[in-house]
């Protein structure tokens, strides 16, 4: 049932149609680990400066979350500043403030070294082997990344990619990464890289797992009320993950099973501003989209 | 068991990575129909001049297609050319002439006036209208429209809206339509013009229906090698329609299997160019391909 993410723990400013939000609760790793809570117990490795509220700890250990791999240093919490375009299909960093994360390693308590599953956040890929090599071989190793790596740490980033069993990534992202504009001729190309199964994040429009012998795709859970976009692609990886973390044998329907858990926590994330919808969701809520999510894509006796 | 259909029959010049393709076989009417073959009997009401190769009528001949509405006039065929990105992701009109289309006026053979399914494919909402004039009502009328008609002949489109059961549009023109860009108000705001039932189309990303009491989303069914995206939607139209029309009950069930069909159709149109994969396509492989989607999208006991 263990599951270990590492990752960035922020503070956001946004601004986002329904207004600004600043010095907002954030970060890959919060996003992760709040949607995966509902599946499993989740331990999360990450820093945070003097300046941290106490009350986003509160809130993280408030959902079963172990933050004892949760560092606290001298200096400022990484701060991510972000501006969306009316329609929210662009968006724009406007700042980005390393702070304590500029100096961070990794720091694993001596009992997480036995993780079934690992979640390497979107960091320095130098910085996500490092954590490799800390623990036993999980069950399951999976990534994220982004185009900042992609171009600056190309080669470091393929010996991660070789190490991993699944990469989670966006579509813009892995055109990037495998030169390839189709999305399967990429998702190929990117498994010859290392994962044995790579998942496409397709934003408003679903996913599509690429694995060993099988393909299995999501549509995305259709919405009447985007509010923020932010972090819903990690809110896709900690419901995907969280799932995985709880089923007894990874085998290809507990994938697609924890497919439709990230789709159906990845929609409740952009509902509220930042982590505001995350922070009030309740389990029952995320089984009846699960189930809502099954009504939207029944097809009799296919 | 009948379908009706009007639209264009066309002949089309293309620019794609794979080469330039002049004077072939095209128009809504001719993938919609060539689609819908493998369903049902399908009838077309369109013009074409006396430019166009007879070989064309007996490749609808062939798939069963009753072309006794397919008028043919003195002067060109009608004509369009396009050019599409190498990554086929943005496409530009590079000329269109009417030639008869010009002056066309949908006539229906006397034994044509009550299908079961009347499509009223992409063409002047007031000849749309004409169309419908001429029948009884059937149990379903669907519509198709475009950016041009949106544009230039909005109030006589909303009277054509106002009589349909069902209209397929594509996501951006139902923003233009609504004037939401949410395609859930988009459907919702476009129901409350006439039909009761709104199909979104986007394109490589899948469909979403917009009925009385239910959604139901598909996903598109990944491609390693698109060649023309030309005449995609209206192949997914005509799929749709084609089950539509062989379906005994027009109930929710079937227009599920409908879209699952229409993204089965629009995915083989789009491996060749022009038509040439609808015109080797066959019922066996759509059914291959309809049983591949269940298992692309398939969660157990969800």
């Amino acid at each position: 049932m263990s599951l270990l993410a590492v990752g960035s723990v922020a503070l956001d400013t946004i601004e986002i149609p329904s207004g600004r939000y600043e010095d907002i609760l954030g970060g890959s790793c919060t996003f992760f680990s709040l949607a995966a809570s509902h599946f499993a117990k989740v331990r999360i490795v990450a820093v945070v400066g003097t300046d941290f509220p106490e009350e986003h700890v509160d809130l993280l250990r408030s959902r079963g979350i172990d933050t004892a791999g949760l560092e606290r240093a001298e200096g400022r919490t990484f701060r991510w500043s972000g501006r969306y375009s009316a329609t929210l299909a662009e968006r724009w960093t406007l700042d980005t403030q390393l702070g304590v994360f500029a100096g961070f390693q990794p720091k694993l308590p001596a009992a997480w070294k036995k993780p079934k599953i690992l979640f390497l956040g979107n960091i320095e890929p130098s910085l996500q082997r490092a954590v490799l090599e800390e623990v036993d071989r999980p069950e399951l190793v999976a990534m994220d990344t982004m185009n900042f790596w992609i171009e600056g740490q190309n080669a470091s980033l393929k010996k991660t990619l070789a190490r991993v069993d699944l990469l989670v990534i966006n579509e813009e992202e892995i055109r990037q990464l495998s030169g390839e504009h189709n999305v399967v001729r990429a998702a190929a190309s990117v498994r010859q890289m290392g994962p044995s199964k790579v998942v496409v994040k397709r934003g408003e429009y679903g996913a599509i797992l690429f694995a060993e012998d099988h393909a299995f795709a999501v549509t995305a859970y259709p919405l009447s009320d985007v509010v923020d976009p932010t972090g819903a692609g990690d809110s896709f990886a900690g419901g995907m993950c969280g799932s995985l973390a709880r089923a007894e044998r990874l085998d290809a329907a507990a994938f697609r099973r924890a497919m439709v858990m990230g789709t159906v926590l990845g929609s409740f994330s952009v509902e509220g501003h930042g982590v505001e919808r995350l922070r009030t969701l309740t389990t029952e809520e995320v089984e009846g989209r699960y189930h809502a999510y099954g009504r939207l894509t029944h097809v009799e006796g296919i």
